[in-house]
């Protein structure tokens, strides 16, 4: 990684933490152009889970604290119109991390009619691999899921949604080496991050990356030569879980609504994880959502829309 | 190239040319499991432009004869309920191809209502590489563009959608060396392809790839031991124009409708290209739809999901 020392160290003491995008929030810190800032993240659902939580647990989480977010850092200079550059300088897990799945009556994820009961898998994260069941590594791309500075609206905003300012976006591709802008809606910015994920497939469809603690670390500086309505961004990926071109296997989904062909493609993709790969079809949709990545086809074809999900065939042992 | 020699060659003559999915039209040609079938086609208008076609020339562009397909092929012992195996052993472009967008009265592409006038760019297509305006260089990744078997229901299905039995999915990842898998319907499948593209981003935003006269060479089998609803297939890629992870610029689409968010994504890499590359804003809606890839990032942080568009930085000049 380029050369850089951390200016400021922000913990996940509770006096760093706040659980809405809201800009009547006091920054815990306020930081100039240029500084460093190393952010410890909490898990999305703030400790409720640990190593041995079991499926019965994940029916007892409360969503009062989602998501428990580090910050506000208020950046110097910043002035509403201009963008935040974050430059993502380094992300680091803390050895472990989960998938959950909901009950389906509370309507998470994709597919919620059809997974009535809830679903965990703990990972132990080894370095860039997590494991699975049945000997499926998962190569690690930590990445915050949650990174955004505050609303120009006044009020408490759920952290569940992503908005115009960023926050629950979960673009995977966020990694150690990307630059993220954000549109400046407030002096200062008030720029927070959490709910970090050590691996997640594009759609995160069963509600949960790799859900992990873990420290982010970024430099600020204040761009008054852009301007943009959400965010945008640099990365070199990677675009596939290995960085490299690999065999993938893929199921489209077809249908003349957009949200529809991308639940039939992952239908398809957990019929084939369950047939073929002799998953659970519970562990195929947590497979699915740590791995699977969604691609748009087509979206111009009228009436029917293509979107197909992409298995990396690597993850499994020969 | 796997080692092979072509059974059957089908030329572009009328006589092999078909305009609908229909399942009562003759099979042209009856193959063998595991016969090798190369596949002159035809370019999706049917040869209305050519290298010195304009703007002005798109507005006369009559639909009747979209998509010409060459074909369809019986493969012998192909029941419904089976599965077609059809590997991609070749395809060769002829050495130019033509993006357009249409009118924007005629609806056709993603952003219609802010190109109400056509466009074109046609290009020089040398071996791996197409050449575009201000000395921008795209790889080229060939596929069809439509490739699929006839429907079940009897009757003329217009060529423009996909259906459960594929046809017009421009799944760009559909190169040499990949496998698509397509569920039968009729006694001999009836399979046909044409409308290639040199190369297409996700989600073909402008409403064509880098449309091209091609020739596509494919390896048939029929599955009795898989069971599919729509196609799948196998692919080594590649998932990024050059096949390696590389410096991608990233706009992202938020919204409570993913085909808005879809819109939107699109929408700001086209404020990108016109305002940091200098393309006109017609050059870089046909770049989207020739390079650009669009991913589904998340379809579960309710009530807004997240959609990016992917632009490689390695296609400008140094």
């Amino acid at each position: 990684m380029a050369d850089y020392s951390v200016d400021h160290h922000l913990s996940d003491d509770e006096s760093n933490i706040h659980r809405s995008f809201d800009n009547s929030i006091d920054p815990v810190l306020t930081v100039e152009r240029g500084d460093v800032v190393r952010f410890e993240c909490r898990d999305a659902v703030d400790g409720q889970l640990d190593l041995e939580s079991t499926a019965a647990d994940v029916t007892e989480v409360s969503f009062d604290p989602v998501h428990p977010l580090t910050g506000p850092v208020a950046v110097e200079g910043a002035e509403p119109g201009d963008v935040l550059q974050v430059d993502l300088l380094d992300l680091q897990h803390k050895g472990w991390g989960y998938n959950v799945f909901m009950p389906g009556e509370m309507g998470l994820g994709l597919l919620p009619e059809e997974f009535p009961d809830p679903g965990i898998h703990v990972w132990d994260l080894e370095g860039d691999v997590g494991h699975f069941v049945n000997g499926i590594e998962v190569p690690l791309d930590p990445f915050p899921g949650v990174i955004g500075v505050a609303p120009e609206e006044d009020g408490a905003h759920d952290t569940l949604p992503p908005y115009d300012t960023g926050g629950n976006m979960d673009v995977k591709h966020l990694t150690e080496g990307s630059t993220l802008y954000l549109p400046v809606k407030n002096e200062g910015a008030l720029f927070s991050t959490g709910d970090c994920h050590a691996a997640q497939g594009d759609g995160e469809v069963c509600v949960t990356g790799i859900e992990s603690e873990m420290f982010v670390t970024a430099q600020f500086d204040v761009r008054t030569d852009m301007e943009i309505e959400q965010p945008q961004f640099e990365t070199d990926g990677p675009f596939t879980p290995t960085g490299a071109d690999e065999r993938m296997y893929g199921t489209t989904g077809i249908d003349s609504d957009l949200m529809e062909a991308t639940k039939k493609a992952v239908r398809h993709m957990i019929d084939h994880l369950h047939e073929e790969r002799g998953l659970t079809r519970g562990e195929a949709y947590i497979l699915c959502s740590a791995i699977v990545d969604l691609k748009i086809n087509e979206v111009v074809d009228a009436p029917n829309w293509t979107v197909s999900a992409y298995l990396p065939e690597s993850i499994f042992p020969e």
